[in-house]
């Protein structure tokens, strides 16, 4: 795999997902995001069990999540995750979340995290396990090139201005989607 | 507390236990069960945190679970929680479930469990905590009790004969329920 | 697809499906499970979604499980799923769950259902859908005929006789797995 | 009630929601600020299920959620809930979360609604429900009360300046806790 790849994260919805609103519960989205995360290690090889055996836990500090429509039972949603911000100490993943059948954007959320040992204080990854944090920079710096001027003017479109905004979100990412590179 | 009186846990439903079908999701009935069984062995002042404390887990073997009638979302369930079987290894909880609201059944279920050391070897009870045995012994001996020649009557009729089933369980838990003693 | 291969569900664990004992939680099973229904029927090409848009529902009436060994985040169990019982007005599905890493049993369970109108009053589905009707009891069939007379020896092995119980069971799955055509 | 008073909804941790770090899975902290909302909207005497009743659906726009200190099995949390915003036509409802036997803060998070009709159409609830609008009202205006030029010193150093962040939550927290009226 190469790390300047997209990772893209596929799920279809369950049965047990849904409330009696007939949707996800929202909640459950949550789960879908470290679902995706774990799916990035391991696509990075380094997965979360390694960080485990090596003493490391990665605990949730923040979780930011806007939702924007709505999926349900036997849905698939595909996952872009991407690393936002590394330093070492803390970083923050972001994702992007579209409902696969007509690329609608589901959600749009970010989860930050730190490195901890075992005793839950915090560490800095790199005199801890300095090729996973190789490996985070490069991820981190693939996110950063594929940022344009086009993704913020879209971004902020879409934060901003309501009337146009899923519009324009849905085509840039029409656009962006074409591109997208499945992990297998 | 008298280990004597019945244990009732009562629950109310949340939104996040309802799936599209707008009722509780099967799957967490289960887990209405673990929370009674806590209760039951907090009430016995035997709390599951000690059974930690001293080592001791407590697997779930088996789960068998009978549905009645549907609840769903700020309906509140009573769960009668009692020990069926007991002998020092392995023991057998029994919960009977109705609607707060009309008595209704909503599950019969029982779940099988033993004792274990923190390597998963079972252990007997009785050697490692014999305080905690007693307890059992006594939940169990009062459940005993409990079960008469009418119970054996209306439970054959429930399991066996379709068209009075249900008439005839909740006439006998109408009566029943007047002699329930809520733990506070 | 063939309604008369085996239909084998694949699942790897997430880390939220696991509790403080370092396990899956036994809750989390009873979820599995209605996955590996909902596959069954994808495959069969009659999805839980069409008996929805018919006006049928689906729902629990009983849930039985024994649980065997443990499986934990990120490991991969495979469940095999079949139609034991089936006479248009009720059915009952099987399931034999093991671990993908060295086939162990996880967990053997069966579920028992009906079909429904939306008015939750029972139907036969040969009434209202005579095509599902149709597949179900090839289904069925296809089990009766693998059920052989080792298969029930082994099983009540595995049920009664505690010292070679996993031995035998083991050795009996291995035999058969060779055999399980993945469904694609 | 007074609506005037603080809204203290009061949770323990059941066993099924930890994670095999020992500790609540972030994902179940959500489904407690769900639990705490709708408590609010009891004890304001608009229960969620009457918006139901009524066609009004409140479905979650966003969800942000700071993560302090972990809780555990047979911890109890006690969840703090207000109207932080209302305008009739969206809402945001704060939370602060601590554990009751010493006081930490567990979470800090805000979530933001808007009302829909059965079509999920925003609406205003002004318009369709006058006496919720007016409740909401008092809620949020209570809420602009409460927060002094304390709060936000205190806020403003929780979220900025590290080493003596949680000792001056704390003692806020210890402070204002004194003050807090348990509904019942």
């Amino acid at each position: 795999m190469d790390l300047n790849d997209d990772a893209i994260y596929e799920r279809t919805i369950n049965y047990y997902e849904t409330d009696r609103m007939g949707v996800v519960h929202h909640s459950n989205y949550i789960r879908y995001l470290e679902e995706a995360r774990c799916f990035l290690l391991d696509k990075a090889e380094m997965p979360f069990i390694e960080f485990e055996g090596n003493g490391v836990t990665i605990p949730v500090l923040e979780v930011n999540c806007k939702y924007k429509y709505h999926v349900t039972f036997a849905d698939t949603i595909l996952i872009k995750v991407f690393v936002k911000e590394y330093d070492g100490i803390k970083f923050t993943i972001g994702y992007d979340v579209v409902n696969k059948a007509n690329n609608q954007p589901v959600i749009m959320a970010e989860t930050k995290h730190c490195f901890t040992n075992r005793n839950l204080r915090p560490i800095n990854l790199k005199k801890h396990i300095p090729e996973f944090d190789q490996k985070f920079r490069v991820l981190n710096e693939a996110y950063k090139k594929s940022v344009d001027i086009w993704f913020f003017l879209v971004y902020f479109l879409t934060l901003w201005y309501n009337p146009i905004k899923f519009k324009n979100y849905e085509l840039y990412q029409k656009k962006k989607r074409k591109e997208w590179v499945i992990w297998n």
